[in-house]
């Protein structure tokens, strides 16, 4: 399963006592060739962590052989220390892999602000620790290593004719990525070239990971990252190779959505009839970021008006008067008035379907959401993170 | 009190069986001049309710005599039947008092998609009843009819020589105005040109009203107008009169906050240091409506991180590892890491004062908000709204 499905890779997990539970925290995935192709997104926020900082770096000669990832702590804001946490560590596995320290990314997540003595101590004999334990199966521990608030491990293997992509992800709160998202490592035995890859991996990520919008709060440590081992033999073609990628992306995008933090429903809102898919993912993102719909949604209430008031806000090209609003399939509102009753619609499921029709265009696009709960509130108020 | 407590206004509020309770729900402001001056600003969603599409039109000679308002249903998303009933409204109290209905202000307040026959009928006639009630000292009573979440009615008087400003505002929830918010009539009794009036609106609102963004969610009904029947005979200076101004509005906004829906704390987002004045309201803005930091504010957790999670989204100019954070004047973030301890901020109080220095040039802007707790996600779940 997971990062070790596709041939040539290998990957650990293991407890290195950063998070307040025993759990695993620290997790490893090497590269083991013949290729060496990698590609990596990251978040856009201008505060970025200092693995964000430093994986930046590792990234462009289009080479990385191995992701060291812990929990437990962002390691972000936590000054020139924290950086050469990051730095210790990539060297560290380095040396326990015989690689260069340029060629290891470092990912870190957990809370804003944690990155002392005793976490860069706790980190290293986590990474030693996981070097000397790395096999062709620890793709499940790798996946369990790298949880916070999720409550449990989101993998995923597509396979194609010859080869395979595996992957790994980890998200729960501040998620809604800007570029990429949350922590995700991806892995494919096939052989591709790197711009190829480096291509696939931006268009799967901006139609997945990037319309993924659980709560509107963008992260700083958000990366994700794909090795390429070419150990299949088997040459993919970039459609084949993107539409695989796409989908293995989508999977672990819904898997991050049903585990987000406190949410009671899962609910996909798809935008059809707008001029350009850059303004279908406008609209759709207001109402993923509109809490009372949210709220509402919680409540098991259609309520479509505050579908409409946020629309409102956003700049794309529409007619207020002449939107259609379905939920599930009833449609409660058309034209600038109300149509089926609100109480028609059955709420009582996880998923929703919110379907909204800008009757302009041939454009469309899904944004992923989840409502505005009380465990949401409780998760965090209760607990730092 | 209130709007009547400039010479020259006569109110009323009654009580007209639209909303559940037996609460008042009509209210009427009337101008009795000599000048009938007249200003408003309305909200900047394109999804815009039928009496905001009315009293757009109303405004535009700078001529108002009347406002009439009602709670218990927004006549937004209603059609051209709703449309039909701002304008009978608006007819029925020009016939009542004696004036052009092309000087009658309408504003609605309540629920999306609620405007039907019923919705008329209780309308027109406790419209009626409220031009049949008018008196000198009814603002009281017209503040509390506007009231729908609200816990207790908004009002202000600033007095300044010789003359003064009256004002009563509804709003709890759907609360983060674009260019006007809520539900606000102001009433003078200075002499002023009907421009200048203009004017000190606009500027007015732009720091007060503009600046409070209690959930992010912008209404399709917010309307703030202003009434000047210059009764006082005596002349405002510009100046004199928009400080007036934004002091009442400062005021009513500071008392929206104080009532927000489900809200523990008031918080005060001061942005110093930045570039411009637009891009100290964008990063205030930006942490108004970061869901994990108001969850946090919830718990009395200083987390600073999640402060700067949210700045870092804008675009604003400012180094993130060169931002100062206070909370309640410890300064708990300083140069990208830690200062003093979180612990060591109070939050028991309501009130929390965030203080962010951006250190890049001497523009500042303060934004108010509110935090996020269970009993919001309640109120917008369990009832609509």
């Amino acid at each position: 399963m997971s990062v070790t499905a596709p041939q040539g890779f290998e990957a650990a997990g293991v407890t290195a006592g950063l998070r307040s539970t025993d759990a695993p925290d620290v997790a490893l995935v090497v590269n083991r060739g013949p290729l060496m192709h990698g590609a990596a997104v990251f978040t856009s926020n201008r505060a970025k962590a200092n693995p964000v900082i430093w994986s930046q770096q590792v990234v462009t000669d289009g080479r990385i052989q191995a992701v060291v990832l812990n929990a437990g702590g962002a390691n972000c804001f936590t000054g020139a220390f924290g950086f050469q946490t990051t730095h210790q560590t990539a060297e560290q596995v380095a040396a326990d892999l015989g690689i260069s320290a340029g060629d290891v990314l470092v990912c870190s997540t957990g809370l804003i602000g944690v990155g002392d003595e005793t976490f860069r101590a706790k980190v290293l004999s986590g990474a030693k620790a996981a070097a000397a334990g790395l096999s062709t199966d620890g793709g499940e521990n790798a996946a369990n290593a790298i949880l916070t608030t999720d409550t449990h491990a989101k993998q995923v293997v597509v396979s194609r004719d010859g080869w395979s992509i595996g992957g790994m992800a980890k998200g729960a709160g501040m998620l809604a990525p800007g570029l990429a998202t949350m922590l995700v490592v991806l892995t494919t035995d096939a052989v591709i070239e790197q711009p190829s890859l480096d291509a696939a991996l931006r268009e799967a990520t901006r139609v997945t990971f990037d319309r993924l919008d659980s709560d509107g709060c963008m992260s700083t440590n958000d990366t994700v990252t794909m090795l390429a081992s070419g150990a299949s033999g088997v040459e993919a073609d970039i459609e084949t190779f993107t539409a695989a990628l796409v989908e293995a992306c989508a999977d672990l995008s819904a898997q991050l959505q049903g585990d987000a933090e406190g949410a009671s429903h899962d609910v996909n809102i798809e935008v059809i009839g707008a001029k350009t898919e850059d303004e279908a993912v406008e609209v759709a993102r207001s109402v993923a970021r509109n809490n009372l719909f949210k709220a509402a949604v919680f409540g098991n209430d259609a309520n479509w008006g505050r579908v409409l008031a946020a629309i409102g806000t956003t700049d794309a090209e529409f007619d207020p008067y002449d939107v259609d609003v379905s939920m599930n399939g009833v449609r409660v509102c058309t034209q600038g008035g109300p149509d089926r009753p609100r109480e028609d619609v059955d709420m009582t499921a996880r998923r929703l379907h919110l379907l909204i029709d800008l009757k302009v265009g041939g454009a469309t696009a899904t944004v992923l959401t989840n409502d505005l709960t009380h465990d949401y509130v409780h998760e965090n108020s209760a607990y730092s993170s």
